[in-house]
């Protein structure tokens, strides 16, 4: 049974994910990889309806609880329309954010309850877990400026210091959790040198 | 700690549930009580952007477990922001669905695992479940033609006998397992017969 790779990408605002997930991308297609490009919320048709309505309106628009239901619904179209189809068929998928995110987000950022989400990942992600998992780390106050300054999403750029400090610990707790699947990438750095991380990383873990 | 009553109106298609309600309310209402008139999905404003997500498009536009998830993150949404608000000042909330259609139409006629469906119960409902259900029971062909001829939400309607087979079987199967929170009422007789059935069940339960 063939099986492609599965990559997420991983951290806080303004880390300069998008870029280098863009990068890699163009790069693993050189070297003749099947490369599917994604992001969360959203990446199949009906998960980028629950995007909208997940991320747009003000910061409290939604509980943690609701907003983690919506992620998971819109993760599991992701993963039966797209996530799951390109692996089957042996592509390397990189994706922009996955179960982590919620973790992070509405877990350690806005106190969904940890059985919550376990429940969640155990029932509804069916065994669909990323093989390699790169988490961006940058100092908060950078990132946040970083994210201002570019646009984009209000809702947790709206949230405060205080909120995407818990996040940046939440996913430097999960690396250290599962080291294995985790690499913790030093965002704050030049694009070249930040990308020459990732791909020591991802060409490790494909044996490039 | 004054708290008021939750009654939740389950049933497959077409079984009547809607126009009972509103004359159960009216009733309630000449009696006295502080009535909240209610339904799922939906029944909050960020619930009823969640159904018409939900209940729009092709029969196959979510797959169970999306749609279960879907369901769950409206049902959050209606209970943090109106159900239990409304039980803490001590009303009577009649609502049009609620969790056990979550069991019937994605659980057992949608096979979404009735391990999730029972961590969403256990995770989600946050202890915030009926005092009384009325499970309006009907003969599946007369509900249906009953349906059709009103019109409405086609997406469950266009699934086929067999799918509503199953689901009149969980309701029933629910009813037999919670006879102290269930009542099963015989819907295929007139508004008024079935309307006396909903009052001797609901007056009991309040002491009227």
């Amino acid at each position: 049974m063939t099986r492609g790779t599965f990559i997420s990408f991983e951290g806080g605002e303004g880390a300069g994910k998008s870029t280098q997930i863009r990068r890699l991308a163009e790069r693993l297609k050189a070297e003749g990889a099947d490369v599917v490009l994604t992001r969360e919320p959203g990446g199949s048709q009906g998960g980028e309806q629950i995007r909208e309505l997940a991320l747009n309106g003000s910061a409290d628009r939604w509980s943690p609880v609701t907003e983690a239901l919506l992620m998971y619904a819109a993760r599991r179209d992701h993963i039966e329309r797209v996530i799951r189809p390109a692996l089957d068929r042996g592509a390397v998928v990189l994706c922009d954010r996955f179960a982590d995110s919620t973790r992070a987000y509405q877990g350690a950022g806005g106190e969904a309850p940890i059985l919550l989400i376990k429940a969640l990942e155990e029932h509804v992600l069916g065994g669909t877990t990323p093989d390699l998992t790169l988490i961006f780390d940058m100092p908060v106050e950078t990132g946040l400026a970083r994210a201002a300054a570019r646009g984009g999403e209000a809702r947790f750029e709206s949230k405060g210091l205080e909120f995407h400090k818990r996040l940046a610990e939440a996913f430097l707790e999960i690396a250290r959790r599962e080291p294995e699947r985790c690499v913790v990438i030093e965002a704050d750095d030049t694009i070249e040198a930040v990308g020459a991380d990732v791909w020591r990383a991802v060409s490790e873990r494909l044996g490039l």
